[in-house]
């Protein structure tokens, strides 16, 4: 029997916020915060709703995750992301001692790694998961608004 | 007649907000953003009240401010901060083009600078506006702390 719960299982989800996104016109970023193959938080960009340059998914996620756990550091759980985070969210999620992320597509020019933004030692971080699938859709979602301005 | 407005009477302001953090039990750093020289947001540290690691004073005052502003961006603006922002908070204002941070005390092991984050181009840095001050309030709470565990 195949295990259901695996990195490509939820980042299907953290792609399904990514959608949600998408069709409301913010730049598709999702997220799902897991602990024991359990989703406790799910996020997505809501920058333009909510005119707020902090409303990445990234950053929803992490206060939803830590009022579900009643503490503010996310240990023992995992951040599936659709998209290399930035400096502010790689920020934050070395504020949380988050166990692991995973991302998918990479962001060579804003992502977190160009800058040397440090993530907290006790935070792994995996990559490549569904990345075409992830990258595609902000592909699309740049063409369109390319094609409408 | 002396101009009332500068950056003192600001960082001033902010040094309230920390103060308001310091009563709190939280790390005592505060914020103000200011145009014009109208303070149009405030924020001061709640991450332990919140149970929030996101909840620094700087991430509520740049949403503070762009409420206020009816804009995501905050040109214009200035945000007088009493510590060095961290990386997270370096981030959110590289979002948010703030025209110009001036912060008080420096933080060498947790401040932007040492990680390399960047700031947009088009933001403004000025350091040591009542470093002093803004220093002392937050070695006291340390020291307190620790003579209490």
């Amino acid at each position: 029997m195949l295990a259901p719960y695996n990195d490509e299982y939820f980042m299907k989800k953290a792609l399904e916020e990514a959608k949600t996104a998408y069709e409301k016109g913010e730049i598709p970023v999702g997220v799902v915060v897991v602990i024991n193959d359990r989703i406790i938080a799910r996020g997505h960009n809501l920058t333009e709703t909510l005119n707020d340059v902090t409303a990445h998914a990234e950053m929803q996620a992490i206060t939803a995750a830590a009022d579900f756990l009643g503490g503010k550091y996310l240990q023992n759980c995992t951040m599936y992301i659709t998209l290399e985070p930035c400096q502010m969210c790689a920020g934050a999620l070395y504020w949380s001692q988050i166990s692991k992320i995973v991302f998918g597509a990479k962001d060579p020019q804003r992502g977190y790694r160009k800058f040397g933004v440090q993530l907290h030692p006790k935070t792994e971080v995996e990559s490549g998961i569904l990345e075409k699938e992830c990258g595609a859709l902000l592909k699309r979602f740049f063409i369109e608004k390319r094609n409408l301005n």
